[in-house]
């Protein structure tokens, strides 16, 4: 059975503060043994790659090489049926279509005293995603990750993947092809992370690393944090539904399921102002979950962190959601709009009963690579800013350092920075150099 | 003395990779001493921060109040001198103009399936801005991490600074009211960082933390990390200076020695074609430097991590500097704009002998908080946009899901996520419950 929390109820600050507060993923604590992975390829580089997999994959890439090569991505895209590979090839010119209109502009101006400012935004030079291997491989995700980073530019894009028994899901295989990833080796685990960050004598580094993983792979991706650059990490995922009376309950209750079948840490929470059309959304869940293949896992997350909170009107909605800071915020009432552009937290926004959140995990072009656990207080979701950075630019002539010199070297002698003043001073003192 | 690399010595390839390896800086290893301080703030909140304050910085906030006063604010303006509060003005209007430009725009368009895709940017909630205390305590570096938070829209900027002594920066606290900044704690260290990511009696939690700050502050900054978001972890400072023959090597030293001077661990490294020039301005660095009050710093800074890499060519310029992948490039040669143009790595370009680095510190406009110690091949500097996040917008009637609900529901099957499948399939199949 879900929490029911009513805001009406006199406890219900605490009760609503505990829930946000609950954690629902403890996370192993694998530092040391991460540590002495990511030492071990650094000092032995591909010889440490192959002793980690043939001991945690149970494969030896001594025999089948690191690098899966051209014949096996041919050999993976034809197990592929033609339906999947067609829907592959839609959700991926649509993401790259809507990613394309996330691609920044570079700024230059002429300020009124002769100072130009601006920067220009530049691709990553190389960047690794890291696949899970197993149950957890997603081909959705490879697109997610990959195809950003190609509309950024990054001339190198690499992927990693395990090979637990030697096995390779196709579909990943065939969504990096897709994405226009050919550089792929099967390797996994913290010593995949390694492998990106400090390279081996097979595999160059890159210059960042995104991808989601389990507990060995974050805790190697926060350690080589600083040597390269890396994504959020992501946490169990989530799903709040705003919904009113004017719904069916049957739609409600298999979006909540849709979030929960994901993992048993995963957590759906309905907010209704509505206590009748809550509980026909709860009765409506647990006749879905009978039928669902996946249903102890959704069961599962739906009686521990699964949640219905009843507001006395759909005014408080955007404060609890705001609180909340759902990844997936779905919002199903009578002027859905309305509500949006009054929620300052969430990772991503369904509006409107017609807006299932699959659609935006899957196909409409947006992506679903979001902050979870309440990080959307401070964070976005994954974009082709991701994979550039900002360089600064700023160009004086004589008249403009003339003109900006004397309050930088006050400053400078405010903060004890004499060189600071200096290297200014000196300029409007002496002569530059340079023929004239 | 520095080192002095020359591209055509045969050994320059392991040289240049054995320099870009050095460690500039050995982080103490505080982490169990940090994460004792933060269980402390969470289970004692206001009586720890107390506690550690006297133990740390000798001051009895019980008696002083953890907050510093309207009047202590008024006291400290009045402190300044005209000339000071005159410059900080100046470059708080300047950061306020130049990061105007950075606010990103709203998107919203519709496809030609009807499917309505979007995002919004939002401002954080709250942001705590860490300023150090002692001697790094820098007016400059409170306005550039404030304004652009204000900018930005956060309803709620946090100031805290340590007092060791009691003292304060009467500067550092005249900066933060020129930028809009009211509530402001004296306290600091590994403390600090705990009182804004959980919240005390008297500090409210905030969502974001950034700022600058020591070992303690940095460790601590991990640990929060997730809780709250954090901006990058400062490393030391460095400055690269690209230089033709056509120069004043007095120039060029001095902006060598305005980056030396920051602290031993800086990096101020000189990039010529030319050796005659680049033994003229290590020359000019050692005249310059028995006149500095900071040259032992810079002087020590010089020496073991100060560097003269010669080029056959300026050609090889770029390649090079974007391994350096400098926090500030200082572009000083007879077309600066090609070279620039060249680089994908660089914190920030200074282009032209007229564009000291230190312009750039204070009252250009741009951003001194900026991506160090090679990082800057994946990270930006400080703007805008790290005090806002993408919140992203889907919306679907009945004909835009049925156009996309079929391979969507073709890939949720293909990855064994069959809720996900009946959450558009059941929308196809039976009417939505909405009075029509």
């Amino acid at each position: 059975m879900p929490k029911w929390l009513k805001t009406t109820d006199p406890g219900f600050d605490a009760a609503f503060a505990a829930f946000l507060g609950e954690k629902r993923e403890s996370s192993a604590d694998v530092g040391a043994a991460v540590a002495a992975i990511i030492d071990d390829v650094r000092a032995r580089g591909d010889k440490a790659l192959i002793d980690l997999s043939k001991k945690f994959d149970r494969v030896d890439l001594a025999a089948l090489g690191l690098r899966v090569s051209q014949g096996e991505l041919h050999a993976a895209r034809k197990a592929c049926s033609t339906e999947t590979l067609d829907a592959l090839q839609i959700a991926a010119d649509r993401i790259a279509e809507h990613h394309e209109r996330q691609l920044p502009m570079n700024e230059r101006y002429t300020d009124e005293v002769g100072v130009e400012l601006g920067w220009r935004w530049t691709a990553v030079e190389s960047v690794g995603l890291y696949v899970p291997g197993g149950l957890a491989s997603y081909p959705s995700s490879v697109l997610m990750n990959a195809i950003p980073a190609k509309v950024a530019g990054v001339p190198r894009v690499v992927m990693v993947v395990p090979s637990p028994n030697g096995e390779l899901n196709p579909l990943v295989l065939a969504a990096a092809q897709l994405a226009g990833v050919e550089e792929i080796y099967r390797i996994g685990g913290a010593q995949a992370v390694a492998a990106l960050a400090y390279g081996t004598e097979t595999i160059a580094p890159v210059a960042k690393i995104v991808g989601p993983g389990n507990a060995y792979v974050a805790a190697a991706k926060r350690l080589v944090f600083g040597t390269v650059g890396i994504d959020s990490i992501a946490g169990p995922s989530e799903v709040l539904v705003i919904a009113d009376k004017h719904n069916n309950p049957e739609w409600i209750a298999a979006d909540l399921l849709a979030q929960a079948e994901h993992d048993t840490a995963a957590q759906s929470i309905l907010m209704t102002d509505d206590a009748q059309f809550g509980r026909a959304v709860e009765a409506a869940v647990g006749r879905q979950l009978k039928t669902l293949p996946r249903g102890n896992i959704a069961g599962e997350s739906w009686s521990v962190f699964g949640a219905i909170i009843e507001l006395a009107s759909l005014d408080e909605a955007p404060a609890l959601a705001d609180r909340i800071a759902a990844e997936h915020l779905e919002i199903a009432t009578v002027d859905p709009e309305a509500l949006s552009d009054r929620i300052r937290n969430a990772g991503a926004i369904f509006i409107g009963a017609q807006t299932p959140e699959m659609i935006g995990d899957y196909i409409a072009g947006s992506n679903h690579v979001l902050p979870t656990s309440r990080t959307a207080r401070f964070s976005s979701g994954l974009g082709v800013l991701d994979f550039m950075k900002r360089t600064s630019l700023l160009k004086l002539d004589g008249k403009a350092l003339a003109a900006l010199a004397p309050p930088a070297m006050a400053l400078a002698r405010a903060e004890g920075l004499e060189a600071h003043r200096l290297s200014a001073e000196i300029r409007l003192k002496s002569p530059s150099g340079r023929p004239s």
